[in-house]
């Protein structure tokens, strides 16, 4: 247990019973070029390293595995992506990581501070990485359910606003892109819980199908949350058109109520020179009394349809 | 057929044709370290074991299966999601339950009850256990079955509630959960059916293959009601909308019964000096006399054209 | 070829070259318990066959099948599932038929007839069954296909009825039955085809396949109708909302018609002292006349815009 | 290469280097059975070909193959489909056509022209015959496609013609009914590119491989066209909304246009003594130009918020 | 490394060593028949390679590959399809263009450029014209993102468009096609990742599985935005729906705003004689202040109601 330069790599691959972890970010191209040299990594996956925007997968190169898998952080309220991409053959590991990341020091030395896992070799520090990995997508998923239940409430309030519609497809955009970035991780977990027999200790397989059972729980959130999103919207709808249709009754509604009262006096506005009830004195307070009463019958009818 | 202290339980696990039946409900740390001690159970499905929120799954350790079920139990009118966890050996059975569950009390006595059902080991008590974790899913399924029949019916109703639509979400939302508990239900029992030929005795095969087929009907049902959920709410919508559309009908039926005489008591107020009608002493009964007329034949054909 | 008592069959099964139909229909418990221990049939097998409320399935004990299928009948106009539950053995088949299900006596008549297809034993007169029982799905399916064609002709009448809306879903939900009850019988034909070489003979094969295709043919049909119901719905919300266009366009129309004169005849009701207008003998015959060029006018002008 | 009679087949199949293709169109029952016993059809795969209805299969009856395949034709605008049922041994092919279908005449005289062809047996006549039928969709698909591209652009025209929604759904309903004809083609194909090594001459399967794709092709189309019918539907309901929220606004527009107006010459009509504005001579020509200013800004405003 | 005529071809396909890259652009029949020739291709394939039209495919003739991929290229500010066919042998590789593609000069001169590669043989060539092939989607794709972003941007706008409407079908649109073109491609390349032993050198099966993955990436940014544009589209209806009833609600205030004074208007408009309160000098005055007051209260209401 101890730290090296670039240099020694080779020497160290050299010395039995010895293995190395070498962590970079972003580096630059000398630095890989060196690190190809040491190791002996394939041109290819080399490249891949160097630009970021690979989709997660696992690959082989000889007997070297090559693993990108996307991380996600959030920073200042914002989700952010960034990739981590790992090399790992018999005697060394190998992580580069690009844009949103933490840095995996914690799960180094969680792996440094018990001999029986050092031991274990690199795919112990494989899993480690990993791990890491999978456990900072969870605050993300929390984050996402939070958010939902908010617009859930928004939507089943009384009154509709646009945001919510706006906020329910950004979160429904940002779940598949988490998607993209949680589904292949079950793929490549699922790939080292069974296959390369030479570079995976079968002691530490367990520990793969543990972070594949976590991997496999975001994914099911994100699949759940997309469902609820989908049904959301369209509940938003309905919703959004009951009250519509609310609106028009009320509107109808008083509408209906003032019309009476108008079509009357617009009657009693005529200028015919016989209209033998303009004449009588009890005429006005009559027509008062029943313009109140035809209102109040309508109030209490259309009060009765609910269309007040 | 005794009961033992957690002490004596390796020493049973010696004496051969005897086996362990543990039962505990949300174990302290301490008393799953003694377990693990005497079972020599793997550290990573302990683990699992203490902290609830695992996926159901089956995962084999050496020659032990850990199992994790998901439970629901109808608890004061709401559901409740329940787990369970289970190591089972060749000699032994440990159930640890979390959250909302029934004891497996009953389960037990009816495997005590018979001696030949007890000589076939652990893997009937397996059975017995998941038996009943199945069958408390239907009590569930029934209310949820009741539930949509209700909202159907809410649904088809002359009224529209907005509290409809959001039992229809909360539903669909109910449903998701539950399938998430039970569809995995099936691939865990599909294994036992057709896997670990050293622990699951074949006499009790069938066994698993009726709970299989119970879990079946169970995610069929769900299926089928969340398949009739989302059609429901695109009922809901259409209804909604016919409504809506019944509402301005009519709205726009009366607005024209009414528009009519505003209309012509509007033209006899005003104030020409020359209009001849205004003078004679026929005109206002004649004015009675049409209006009450036009107003007949639009009330006649609006009710012709149902909008009114 | 003759009629025995229920004691007699074991007696019968002991005689080469003789088999066993029996045929029973919602059995007592004791009565299955006779026939189980005549033949030897598994517990659970009839414990599943005594309660109704089985998924189609297809079983293996020990030499023995247990086939569960579900049948339909159409009873006063309503359709009305029932569940056959087939045990078949090398000299035995016996079927128990509950709920809705003609009886088998037409489709044992049938194989009685021919002394050919009575040699080939049970596994013909298990073709001879399920043949009998598909085909009973058949006029369903056409009486479906008649009620999609006549909702398919309301959805695109003038008026629209929640009742049209109403008929959709429970045809939708009687599809989703259906389906249940067909899409399982499938599996259970394909493993007949293929599987069980000691009891299906290899000539009765070929007949299997063709009720295979005949369930097929009835799935494919259902799933259609499926299909084209959820367009049904969705074209007839289209149908919905563009007819509530017409009828806000009409609205607004006639709204417009009349609000023109009703705004002229305000005009003139005013009190002003000096209106020269008011004092001309023409005035009132050019008032008439304008209002109704300026009405002929809107009138042609809304025509050509389809909003009359 | 000769015409012969119906009784001389089973001469010519016992001639070696020889063999015969029968084609028959709708044949008596009587006929059909003397084609099964001169050449030894299976009674059930002949029974399918008597009655039409059938899905399209592929069977292999003994040493031969019996497929059905469904055909479809333009007949007069509209499209009709047939059932075209292919018996094929080693020495004999015999087609046999029900409903709506071309003649293969023109598809034998093809590989009658050549020797070479004819000299690969029954199989390059069967690949013939099934060339014809696939490539006999291609003018049906043209049809779809021009429909879907005319509905497309009446969706996106300013009127909306219930019309187009009633082709819609029609032009989904033929699609639908058309991948139940085109889909088990493929599969039918996959088989015969694959199976059969008796049957099928090696150097004939690159040809099948040909028919599979122009299969497939017609499948990728009318899925590509139901999914574009699908999003059409409901980019037509989303434009049918906006376009009636546009009538409402104008409605909407109109009438805040000449209600202001109207309350003016209705306050102005009232009969209170002491209004002084009344007496004045310059009170309506004010009137008028205060009108007329209301109305120029409200048009204004109305028209900068597109409710005009 | 030398440019030859094609009569040559056959005497280098003789020559150990040596391998030959053509490539020609929409050939005429004469050239394709004397290639055939040349290089003994499979006459079907070159039928195929004369009329485009053809689906993304991989075709084994004898010891020779024949792949069809879909090229894009945006052409004007639309997108042109094309088709690349490609005829590829142990010591040869012909590539055919139809429609829209750019030329594999570019290709040609990387490979030509080193030697080592050079080496590796033509499917090493066959690698560059893939590549090449799938990066120019990458233009597209970013275009079609550009687009999707800017639909969104106008989807959350204020104002509706039916432009937008008409632009999101037809970005769907594009997106199948795109996908009908792409998502093969990821099988082909599958298919030289892992078979043709023969033809694919295994140094070249890591540079395949490179260009899987930049088809993979491209194909999951088609899903994904295919997802998206859907909830788009369906996120639109719900805002012109939610404008809808705001423009309804707003048209609804003013109604009830106006409507008051109006009937206020109407009643002191009335004729009859015994109205005491149009006699009072006060009346005027307090008229005015109660229909401003009330006016107000209404605004005010109507203001807190979001009605306005």
């Amino acid at each position: 247990l101890r730290d090296i330069t670039v240099e020694e790599i080779s020497d160290v691959l050299e010395t039995p019973d010895e293995w190395v972890w070498v962590g970079v970010r972003e580096p630059s191209e000398d630095l890989l070029d060196k690190l190809r040299e040491e190791f002996g990594l394939h041109e290819l996956a080399v490249e891949d390293a160097h630009n970021a925007h690979q989709r997660p997968k696992i690959e082989v190169y000889g007997d070297s595995l090559f693993i990108v898998a996307h991380t996600a952080q959030v920073v200042g309220g914002k989700i952010a992506f960034g990739e981590t991409h790992i090399f790992m053959g018999k005697r060394y590991i190998v992580t580069v990581r690009h844009g949103a990341s933490l840095s995996y020091a914690t799960a180094r030395r969680g792996c440094e501070q018990s001999q029986e896992m050092l031991a274990l070799g690199p795919s112990y520090s494989l899993y480690a990485v990993l791990d890491f990995i999978v456990d900072n997508f969870f605050p993300i998923v929390r984050e996402f359910r939070e958010e939902l239940q908010e617009l859930e409430d928004e939507v089943f309030e009384e009154t509709f606003k646009r945001e919510t519609i706006r906020r329910l497809y950004v979160l429904k955009k940002e779940l598949v892109t988490l998607r993209l970035a949680i589904a292949p991780l079950q793929d490549i977990l699922n790939q080292l819980i069974r296959q390369y027999p030479g570079l995976i200790r079968d002691e530490v397989r367990p520990y793969f199908r543990d972070v594949y059972d976590h991997a496999a729980r975001i994914n099911e959130s994100t699949d759940t949350m997309r469902e609820m999103l989908t049904a959301a919207l369209s509940v938003n709808l309905a919703l959004v058109t009951v009250a519509q249709g609310e609106v028009v009754k009320r509107l109808a509604g008083w509408a209906a109520l003032l019309a009476a009262p108008t079509l009357l006096a617009s009657w009693y506005g005529m200028n015919f020179h016989h209209m033998p009830e303009l004449d009588q004195p009890w005429a006005y307070p009559a027509m008062i009394t029943v313009t109140l009463g035809i209102c109040g019958v309508l109030y209490w009818l259309l009060r009765k349809a609910h269309w007040l």
